[in-house]
């Protein structure tokens, strides 16, 4: 039997359906990821890593859909954002296109302090008070204090809301981060109620699927080009694909790139956008 | 005038007085705490860091206490042990001196899930949760997120109790550190009644105070011995100077540690020790 060494350097047997799913969400074609799965599968070697399959997949999806190969994986363009401001002003966006209306970076007085708030997200009477936590590490999880934290600071704001020291309702708390949770983490979020959007969960409404379901893709994901010019480009206004592939390769010259750059990002950005399932 | 400038980077005036005090806990007598403040007041030049003034004081002081030349400061003595289990044996080993019975390693249910408990301190009716915070870096604050974890465990804990998943009926947390709070921290602590137990906090019972009073001093205090020995020393049982000055080197050295080193250790763990205030 094949089994494969996941990131955590735990082992699983090799399934081809899992290789299909992920060609699947990279490229969008049943016949595409059909033929890569069974491709991957000849090529396999016991303990193989998870992470190698993964570029083998891009390496023959690439074959299919050429504009593939100018993209990393959606996971690890979200981990390449900074996390101050990008990752979190990637959140807040993802809130308004959930139909929120967002304030960012608060300071609100609690019962006991103030507490610097990355995110509040206000709907109908809803507010939801968002934790940002990114990752630089894509497999680093988010562990059970983080969560606590957040319980602890709700107790206070509400507290703080209670006794008049500030105006937001809080309806509830909701973790956001670019990984996941562990178990303990997970377990406690789901007692006390504070809601998790994670990489994967919950179904339906990670953030991939999220992010899939807007086309919200970061720059990041693109490849062949530095993280220095794609954080440029970001910090030029530039944070999705869409944003850049609509953009005038001119402009983006002015504000300092190399005009063949400028020209090389929105082509490409716009090739990787069409190519997205 | 002549500014020092502190491990955060700030800057404050140079005061002797504040010297005569760091060497006063030093060596433990105002005669020579007098005689090396004003020696390093002559030598001090603006710009000067508090480690280079504390290197002085160290420096002059043994001149008049030659024993003082064997060992490092207090602070940095903490900062060197191993995290686990060192300097939460250590903080245990403390809070049985102040007449607590105590229990380590505690898995514990709480209302939601399982926490793991580093340290309950039992005297009379009291059941102290107690929260081991060790820092490598001895300038590094213990900021809000700890203390609000420590809280929102505790409320975990004590909704356990009540619905009878454990036997713990908790009185108070406390954190305890090599370090000190942050501001924010320590409002929030004082706000919500975690008792806090650090290198400066609370006068009279802070951390360095109760180690004082007790001769509770670590070995890796000594200086001359690479960190290796010293932990080989702490894996032996001789956690403290007093341990290792009441050793046989001969029972040292059958352990695994070459005879003249033994023997060193001992020697100086003893003379230290007589030096210590």
């Amino acid at each position: 039997m094949i089994t494969v060494v996941k990131a955590d350097g735990s082992r699983e047997p090799f399934q081809r359906k899992k290789v299909f799913r992920t060609c699947l969400r990279i490229c969008g074609s049943s016949a595409v990821a059909e033929a890569v799965s069974r491709e991957v599968e000849a090529r396999v070697y016991d303990g193989i890593s998870t992470k190698e399959i993964l570029q083998m997949v891009f390496e023959l999806a690439a074959k299919h859909r050429p504009a593939i190969a100018h993209r990393t994986d959606l996971r690890m363009a979200l981990s390449l954002l900074r996390s101050k401001p990008d990752f979190e002003g990637f959140i807040a966006r993802l809130f308004e296109k959930l139909g929120y209306r967002v304030r960012r970076n608060l300071i609100i007085q609690g019962f006991c302090i103030e507490h610097e708030i990355d995110v509040l997200a206000f709907k109908g009477g809803e507010v939801v008070y968002v934790e940002v936590k990114h990752h630089v590490q894509p497999h680093r999880y988010v562990d059970l204090d983080v969560v606590e934290k957040i319980w602890a600071t709700l107790l206070d704001l509400r507290e703080g809301y209670e006794k008049g020291l500030h105006g937001f309702d809080i309806s509830k708390p909701l973790v956001a981060t670019n990984t996941k949770l562990t178990w303990h983490a997970s377990k406690y979020a789901r007692c006390r109620g504070v809601d998790i959007m994670c990489w994967n969960i919950p179904r339906g409404r990670s953030l991939e699927e999220l992010l899939v379901r807007f086309k919200m893709y970061p720059v990041t994901i693109l490849k062949g080009f530095n993280l220095e010019t794609l954080y440029k480009v970001i910090d030029m206004g530039y944070m999705t694909l869409k944003e850049l592939a609509e953009a005038n390769p001119e402009g983006l010259s002015e504000k300092g790139l190399p005009g063949k750059t400028a020209k090389l990002l929105v082509e490409h950005a716009g090739k990787v956008l069409d190519a997205m399932p």
